[in-house]
């Protein structure tokens, strides 16, 4: 299958996607906090980018909206990835992709940021699955990201 | 001692340093190679801010001039961190500082950069010296790398 970009992906990536996912389902809460919990440590700013940790007091990993939110997010992206095969395309439902497209708009998100996400992203799957961790799911699962990406930065405008 | 921005450096964590750029100072090319491998790894669109590297054709860990570059680098902010407590400020030529700060300027290197340049410097000298890395030794290199990028910002303005 070739997707936006002109990136193939293959039954075997798709395949190395679902088995680690399959895996990873049950602790969606606590891998969506490590992967923020990751990002934050290389770059301690970008917690300014969310309105709830900007007055935040308690610590990151206590924050009860964080985890809501890095669960939600891990629990996208990953669903996305999944599916990205047999739809051929990143579902999300459009209101939401062009909720996220706005979000991040206005959020002012870099491709710097949005690197390091990708970045913590990986090696949260790597600690999670180790066993079965190898380049080519390192490389299915970066393609699924880039993806994602793709998607959310065509929606990047200002809300109407 | 205190420094800019009101930080403490304290004779310990001057020891840590000491005791481990001691360790580090002859593997210094291949740890400075390592250093800035580890940040195109999470940003691998900060390439493009290297000259040298825009249109390398050669695999980055083979790239000549980044090994001369990264070794440059290393040296240079461990011994500025080394010497941090017995100066009481970054010890680099004014020169140097100046070129320093108008580079990263032309650049247009952003505080996000900068953050994961200090995670990757963390965590290759960790990864360099295990049996002592501690959460103090990681701060002492915190602090001495955070007073290096002060002094660098402070001359980042257009070259006269």
């Amino acid at each position: 299958m070739v997707l936006s970009q002109g990136v193939n992906f293959t039954e075997e990536q798709e395949a190395l996607i679902l088995k680690s996912w399959a895996v990873m389902k049950k602790d969606a809460a606590d891998l969506g906090l490590k992967l923020f919990l990751k990002i934050f440590e290389i770059s301690p700013s970008s917690t300014q980018q969310f309105s709830f940790l900007r007055n935040a007091t308690e610590p990151l990993n206590k924050n009860s909206k964080l985890k809501t939110h890095s669960k939600a997010v891990f629990v996208m992206t990953c669903e996305a990835a999944a599916q990205l095969r047999k739809t051929g395309k990143i579902t999300i439902r459009e209101t939401t992709l062009q909720k996220l497209g706005s979000v991040h708009f206005n959020s002012g998100v870099i491709d710097a940021q949005f690197e390091v996400t990708r970045f913590a992203l990986l090696d949260t799957i790597k600690e999670a699955v180790p066993q079965m961790w190898s380049e080519e799911m390192k490389n299915a699962w970066g393609v699924a990201y880039d993806q994602l990406v793709l998607a959310i930065k065509e929606e990047m405008k200002p809300s109407s």
